[in-house]
């Protein structure tokens, strides 16, 4: 028999996207895998049961694919009450967070994905993610600023651009820097890694510069002290004036994300400016009275987006580019139709969460 | 005494506009006039009141505004029982509706602005506005569409842009046309005027024929026949499968807007897919079924917006727009510190509703 791959649908609150789309069950399939996918699991991402059926997966109700799959491949940690001894699951699990949950299991999180491993970045869902979230950050940012974007040449006269700062010059930085660039806006990125500004000058976007350089480990900028911080703050404060629209997407991975725009930077800023925080989420984000997935103006007329699950919103393309990651993933683990796991592999022993028994 | 310009807030519902801008206040005070604004006029479109008095504005509550002021420059027509005789109102007046109430004013309204004519074109509140409504319309579209509009090449593969379909080659579709590409979108347009369909070339889109002529007057397409609608509409059904973006712009002055995509047409499209119908209004709209100001959903899966007020949500850039195409009239109309209405000139006369006596 064929390794079944089943796919459950997501169940947290707002969210859209689907691990598996109709695309790579075509290409699971030609893999020999089998493949069993929820009723209805991809219908917030606009992939309909017909459509799973048409490229070759069965389609069941929860309990069964949580019963007869060998795989399950999960955006989120499941329900795992329903996993079955043995089973391998594959996902974004947060695997420090209640870590019993996943002992009957095999799992495979992401968190643990080695970034910088070039044959590793096909199955990079950080990557693709925070790819989708800067690009919805900037089409979010025009669609809420009352302004245009681009500058406008009419016969009642010249509109300049909007001025856009992009704080974070990670995935999600620079893909909103991109998407805000295309659209017509001036655009300049900020971020306290040299590596990450030399980035951000080659996309052809300004740099600002306050000053503080803080290269941290895995990519990731290190936590300031607190004397860096109030001095970045402050300068910030000072330079954010300037701008009609802000996008933050500073995340240190475990931590609160830093506060880089304090309420006195808010203060500072003319009415129907819009700040998108990426970073918003139950911990705090990047800007001074951000909330998740809320709306929220200042006194003085700034709207401030928590924007921390944007891949939600764009679910066609997050569940697309995250599929396609589990099919490189899944593909580089298969061999002759089983999956063989071995924990010395850098990418394999990087994801295993907590070693089992290999499913065959 | 200068001649009073007055700037009431605005009423309709949703209507976020406002007629002056602080930057054009500068401007009507250099030429020697006086201007009093309503308390709050600008709030929703994010111009303080302070704003307007650095401009050297006066500030004052509505009553006053309509008391004092000579010249009244507004949006759509206000509350008509307090206008003064010998007032002159300038706005979009919807002068066939109910035109008693403009009887003791002097009334020039935008609707009959000779477009066509190159000095014209400055004052023409139509085209800034319909500009404003084609870059909204690509921008909601891309916001509300759950997939990229530009190619995006990354490290698990391609994801091909979005395909969006605008029908409609003037102001407004054109714009459309140029955001969606500037996203990078593959962008086809459409429209039944040949020199329209030129227009859709020039700008490097593809041009969608439907084999449709019909030209009609004033730059407008004239209304086709029973015969010619239900072939443009089989026609339409058939090439709009393949597109996941539909952008409508398609109106006939003083008719009801010519339907489009009929049910048909959506009932072909995959889900997911996103119509955003700026005709959408009282009187119906190019969608089958939109609703003005609405969001509606087909049984499979696709987004209808209503958005026939699209400028009333980019107020800044609306309202800015709208400012300078006043300033520009009252610049041709004002000699030597006073309005000089000449009913014969070409301008005056096809914006004058009602000729009273000129305003000193």
């Amino acid at each position: 028999m064929n390794t079944l791959i089943g796919c459950p649908a997501e169940t947290e609150w707002h969210e859209n996207r689907v691990a598996l789309t109709p695309e790579v069950v075509t290409r699971l399939r030609r893999s020999g895998l089998d493949v069993l996918v929820e009723t209805g699991a991809g219908r917030s991402a606009c992939f309909a049961d017909e459509a799973y059926v048409a490229a070759g997966a069965r389609i069941a109700v929860r309990t069964e694919v949580f019963a007869q799959a060998d795989i399950l491949t999960v955006i989120h940690r499941p329900d795992c009450e329903r996993l079955r001894s043995g089973q391998l699951v594959i996902g974004l699990l947060n695997p420090d967070h209640a870590p019993e949950e996943l002992e009957a299991v095999t799992a495979l999180s992401f968190e643990g994905l080695p970034r910088t491993l070039s044959r590793a970045q096909a199955m990079d869902v950080l990557t693709s993610q925070a790819n989708v979230a800067g690009y919805k950050a900037a089409v979010l940012a025009a669609d809420t600023f009352g302004g245009f974007f681009p500058m406008m040449m009419t016969a009642a006269g010249t509109v300049r651009p909007a001025k856009v700062l992009v704080l974070g010059g990670g995935v999600a930085g620079l893909q909103a820097i991109g998407t805000a660039r295309r659209l017509g806006a001036l655009v300049t990125g900020y971020d306290v890694r040299a590596a990450a500004r030399a980035d951000i000058a080659s996309t052809g976007a300004a740099v600002l510069d306050l000053d503080v350089t803080a290269e941290g480990e895995g990519g990731y900028a290190r936590t300031l002290t607190a004397d860096e911080q109030a001095a970045q703050q402050r300068a910030m404060a000072d330079a954010i004036r300037d701008f009609d629209v802000v996008i933050t997407t500073a995340q240190v991975p475990g931590h609160r994300p830093p506060l880089l725009v304090p309420d006195a930077a808010l203060a500072g800023m003319a009415p129907g400016s819009v700040v998108v925080d990426l970073a918003a989420g139950p911990l705090g984000g990047n800007v001074a009275g951000s909330v998740p997935d809320g709306r929220t103006e200042t006194g003085n007329g700034v709207v401030v987006l928590g924007a921390g699950n944007l891949p939600a919103q764009v679910p066609r393309a997050a569940s697309s580019a995250w599929a396609r990651n589990v099919a490189a993933l899944l593909e580089y683990l298969i061999h002759d139709g089983s999956v063989v796991l071995d924990p010395d592999d850098e990418i394999t022993g990087g994801l295993l969460v907590r070693s089992k028994e290999a499913v065959s």
